[in-house]
């Protein structure tokens, strides 16, 4: 079926491409002008503004906002639902905050047009796989984009979760979740690259563990491609950035008295891998040599 | 080939069975005599004592403990070296604290018997599925037991991941990063069933995220069946056990200064799981009540 593809970044773009792989007929367009004649050439419409793609489209117009989340999300469902009907269907499959796209769906009823936050899981591997999808919003929504949400996931891969907002909501306790997972494999490769009696052999352990261990994983079996081709990843640096969802994790906790120790501590510990000599760390020095004479070292 | 087993709990039960699928020939002995007369009819040597089913075996003999780990295995070890010779093979499969067996090791050598130390994952799916195998020890004991280490273990699941010790080391490390895979699933899912909106269906979002999201995991396809059978897990108290490899994780972490604050986390959680009343809940409460005036809860 027709759609309007909004935001053709990695993911955006190979979503296009498995749509159009699915038989679909997406109208794409991008504040750049390169991916959308790359994706013309592909076989996609083009168009060079947002209001021109939606223009395009017979209703009832699905369109679908793959653009960053926060202000360019913010931006682009604005203009969008300037340009969109009654009975239209907006789709927002950034990873937006839950209670903004509760917001958004509340601005999309204010014109009749329909909402799905589709909370989508699955990055670079998307395109060949098939992308994880939990969609929020009502019932008549996803009926009218059932043909592309199925086409964008593998079999098992989509679930209409319950009303708008709640695709957002529990994509982000998925990233949540991912943010613990990476953590306890980080921990014990840590101590595993320490064992004082021998250099173990992290790459076989991490691949032999994906056979038939209790911790097997796809993100395990990614963590053994990475040791395979750097086997004490000496190429990295230990920097690790956060995209937002883990902190939302933490904040809806603390607002709801969830206890999250584990997924906080990952929290933590991301931001603690991005500063180079931390204040507290300065602070609890003083004060050691403060009340214990312990030695400091020098800036 | 030949090989003695000893203790026939639900491990070494089902790993005698699968070896004796693979053509092997186990004589296994057990404290009670039950689990010996249900493998003898399954095609099994019994024997009644550790020496006598050592004496059944011609050299050199492959002895496989399966036993708790701690005292039991203490004492099964020290009664099975008793009754090899040099040139035997000693196999530990439980989850013993890899410094016991690196000791053990260390007596088997004194009596020239080879030392193995097997971890051992995969739980009660192992017979079916196989046992994925972290092994430590010298070339030749892991050259000798070979053939059975491969019957036991699924295709790629078996690694001879260096000295005496070092098996049951990265076992260690194995389930260390399992205790924060469980808690991050379980801080998650809690998470997901508080959402104030609308009540989320936790059986359908487990078993969606198994088919190609970022979390996807064993662990997870079994937390989608717990869901299934029993949605909210309301047939269950929040009661968790430990079986000391966390603990020794944990000990691990804290003697070699590895900072590994999720698993920690997750270990903690599982203390606090099992106090009904926590004398540090009662002390807080106190103390803001004397500073604050804060309302209590007696007792």
């Amino acid at each position: 079926m027709e759609l309007a593809i909004i935001g053709l970044g990695r993911m955006g773009a190979d979503m296009t491409r498995r749509l159009m792989h699915g038989g679909h007929a997406p109208v794409v367009t991008d504040l750049s002008p390169d991916p959308v004649a790359e994706l013309v050439e592909e076989g996609a419409r083009g168009a060079s503004s947002i209001a021109e793609a939606i223009a395009q489209l017979a209703a009832p117009r699905v369109v679908w906002c793959m653009v960053p989340a926060g202000d360019p999300t913010e931006q682009v469902i604005v203009q969008a639902l300037a340009a969109m009907s009654a009975g239209d269907v907006l789709v927002d499959g950034a990873n937006s905050n839950w209670e903004d796209s509760r917001r958004r769906a509340a601005l999309a009823e204010e014109a009749g047009v329909l909402w799905l936050d589709a909370g989508v899981s699955g990055g670079v591997w998307g395109l060949e796989q098939g992308y994880n999808l939990m969609v929020g919003g009502h019932d008549d929504a996803f009926a009218i984009a059932k043909p592309i949400l199925e086409t964008l996931a593998p079999t098992g891969g989509l679930v209409h979760v319950g009303p708008p907002g709640s695709g957002h909501f529990v994509k982000m306790i998925h990233n949540g979740i991912e943010y613990g997972l990476l953590q306890a494999y980080g921990e014990g490769f840590e101590a595993l690259a320490t064992y004082p009696h021998h250099q173990l052999d992290l790459p076989a352990i991490a691949r032999l563990w994906t056979n038939g261990s209790v911790v097997r994983s796809w993100l395990l079996e990614l963590l053994a491609d990475a040791l395979h081709d750097d086997p004490r990843l000496d190429e990295l640096k230990g920097y690790v950035n956060d995209s937002g969802m883990g902190r939302w994790t933490v904040d809806y906790a603390v607002a709801h008295a969830v206890p999250m120790p584990a997924v906080t501590a990952a929290l933590y510990a991301r931001f603690a891998s991005r500063e180079t000599d931390s204040f507290a760390n300065r602070a609890i020095a003083a004060l050691r040599n403060r009340f214990g004479g312990h030695k400091t070292k020098k800036a």
